[in-house]
């Protein structure tokens, strides 16, 4: 049966993306102009990020930061304070373009700028996760090349897997849409960033429904939020809320993400996947 | 009052669309470019499946799995693996192009090619449901002419019909949007598949709603689920539930399409409709 | 306070849009190649509309079924099935095609038209709606013209009032958007023709609470629905149960349209008023 | 730990954008051809602001109205009712476009001629909110610049701050998209002004859990509500209720924007924010 949730019934890795300006940046510099969206963007890392560690340090429970290398450039002590509070900092891209998006070589680019920006702040850096999830079919083996452990952008699974690559393999922590503060809570006109503001009740009850699920399955609950989102009062009440119940059920064990990763490599009974493009025939599907 | 039914105050036919990566290839090869979205896809044959498999011999319930030929080519054990169970695989085109989407000729030829796959690989099948439901005028009449006995992607009732064609009439199990897992739970920013993630809570409530109507009506309530949706751990537990309930209220019949198909066929008090394209003045609405 | 209620808390009116094709034809003709979609249109008169019929006699209230004359005289018999169980009938427009998206010559001739096929088919009609609500600044005067005594297509106030003409004044028996059931439930993805689909229990509650809030401050609940949309059997069981709770208020009446706007023509307390369009400075607004 | 909030828990500002035709006319003075969404918008200003002027006097609590100059203009008495029943009546643009949508020239313009219409109606106002929250960098100065003393529009907190201009200091009153009525009710579809008509019920649920969140962490609950929108007969109830509860509550403080504003000036912890637009480079975010 594995080893890596090590007999918990789930595994739950807090995950938080500090995206700051970057998402809206990627969609046009021109949103530079709008002050009230840098306004809501800048919110994350500073007002949502410290009221996080503080949430974290009252529960007692580690969680991974994604940052990306652009917004740890432009704040620098930001990724050092979150690493002296006990957690995880991890790589999330240079500038929140999606790979997808980019030529193999832009991408190689911003992956390796991004790794310039934690290594220059002494940020030692184990994972990754791509920008809006947005792995290529190359993503997997920049991972390794650069001597990270893990990623965290696919959803193949639910339970903790490795990818293997032209070099070691690595471990994928999967995602879900469905565990991802962006769809319920995000907001913006213009870029269009989300359509509905939804209540942290239906929010949790939904989250709630899933670990309880996975604590069926022996699942890897990842939940992937943003400061600029979850930091605002009656969410990180409903957040406090799901993480007082979750230890209270006594059977979850919470991780960071890299200490997670390791013990997926130290679980014999997990093997590399290897993935492979579909082949998609020219005269079934148009371009 | 008919005898379809069999003296239940409602059937239900718990149908599983396994459609993998040909909904997002259907938008574009070129999506099979971001290893996200595929892995996303590739969730519903690896890991889905086999969960709803094990939750339906959990709950002694029989279930129709509509399948592209496509993804039956591309994994050859699994449309097996789903008969081997006791449960019916069903014909749900080659490529999961719409019909609408195509000429007559491309139709049939993407028709007969999923014909051809499952007769390659010994599944029987009885049946056929339009991929995105997008049936055009000619889809009875492929269904008839290749010896299939039914069709599921009518909505012009929520009881079983039948249609008339140019060779024998065929069955029509109609199937509706709010008894669809994609609109609930769907989510790709692009393709964009969905806008709002639900809660499994709001989605097993609507649901009851509708079944419960359904037993004053005395409908078939044709469920339409996906398994990179519904095989995701919360749902599948929702799902228990329901079906469990279900089973409680005791007046209610699970059966697959086929033999659904079959009774209604049997069931002297239907006659075919002739279904009639709407005459359209030009001069009233424009192309 | 005036005599319009009655002294009742509130007014209902339950009305039943029975658009049928015209909706999905008025995107395009085009549209009628897609088989699914026209019979997703069709099952609103063919299975909705003697469900309707039904429940309104179980209940004992009236309502008023608004068709357009595309839909009347394609379906001879319809009009006058409903005006047989006692309830009105009243135009729809011909086409459904909003008056906004037409010349002011197109809707006069489309108005007309739709009053011909009435007059045909012995239909005595007293009131008018918009196609999609979508009234241009001639459509009270055509109202008037054609000798019709209320219009249904405004929302300038949440109580029936009087609309100056060049004729006689017509009575505006107001609409709103959260009293519709197409923004809850419809749901089509070519023509697009909404997002999501809600639950009947979160509708019901929405509409409780309006028609709680025009109790307090003596309101027209003027409830628009859609056999296609409404008349599945979740949907007409919540609104079997609403119209059950409403009559145990007891404090409210229900009253088709044109026997509510006699009544407030026969009230001395309101006077007409005269619509304006607002000046629009070009220099302010674009076009 | 400051002054401003006067030793409360919370601090809740009513607001209320009183925009009735404009943000309609905003995208395209063609839109004043249609009858219906005119009449959707005057239902503001006609039917929901006295309603809205009751409630708060049976509250007994005090709120701030940011009105467009051009509607002010169209209505002469409109701004003078609201401050006669002891409100605030504050800037709101001229004509509703947004800052971010037009020159620097044209900000200054529009937001001129609205501080003019205001002196000329004799209504002395402090502050002032961009339409659509879409503020320039230039808006903050233009505030200090007319001798406005505050500004609504910005999201980098959720509590009062105040931003260094080139003249004084300004008070920002920050707002967010989860306390605007505008994405839960607002329903149009040409313009297409929001997707989902929510219930109350969820609304202030929503609302409820941000304030009591707010409540711990001692923030500014600044909501902003539209009386064309919030004035409707269920929504204003369930204001009421809102209301209520928050008296009940006992530890929450009611103020209008220009007092809060002044308490914010006065409160010698807070030092105003130098705000600096992010440096972004060309090379790594297209235009």
């Amino acid at each position: 049966m594995g080893t890596w949730h090590n007999g918990a019934a789930a595994v739950v890795t807090l995950t938080f993306d500090v995206d700051a300006e970057t998402p809206v940046l990627a969609e046009g510099r021109r949103y530079a102009d709008n002050l009230m969206t840098m306004s809501h963007q800048s919110y994350g890392p500073d007002v949502g990020v410290p009221r996080i560690l503080d949430l974290l340090e009252d529960m007692n429970v580690p969680a991974t930061f994604f940052i990306p290398g652009w917004v740890a450039e432009h704040r620098p002590g930001l990724a050092d304070s979150i690493v002296q509070r006990g957690h995880e900092v991890a790589h999330h891209s240079y500038s929140h373009r999606s790979p997808t998006s980019m030529t193999a070589d832009e991408e190689r680019a911003d992956f390796e700028r991004a790794v310039e920006v934690f290594s220059s702040q002494r940020i030692e850096i184990a994972g990754h996760r791509a920008a809006s999830w947005g792995a290529s079919w190359q993503t997997p083996s920049l991972v390794a090349e650069y001597g990270l452990i893990y990623d965290s952008s696919l959803m193949g699974d639910d339970r903790p897997y490795e990818i293997a690559t032209n070099l070691t393999p690595i471990v994928e922590l999967p995602v879900h849409w469905s565990l991802d503060d962006w769809e319920q809570y995000a907001f913006l006109p213009d870029p269009h960033i989300g359509s509905v503001i939804e209540s942290p009740v239906k929010v949790t009850e939904m989250w709630r429904a899933e670990l309880d699920g996975m604590r069926r399955y022996q699942c890897l609950f990842n939940l992937c939020m943003h400061p600029f989102l979850s930091g605002r009062p009656g969410r990180i009440m409903a957040l406090r809320t799901f993480i007082e119940e979750t230890l209270e059920a006594g059977d979850v064990h919470f991780a960071r993400c890299r200490d997670l990763a390791q013990a997926v490599r130290d679980d014999a009974s997990i093997s590399p996947r290897r993935l492979v493009r579909p082949p998609v025939p020219p005269d079934v599907y148009p371009l």
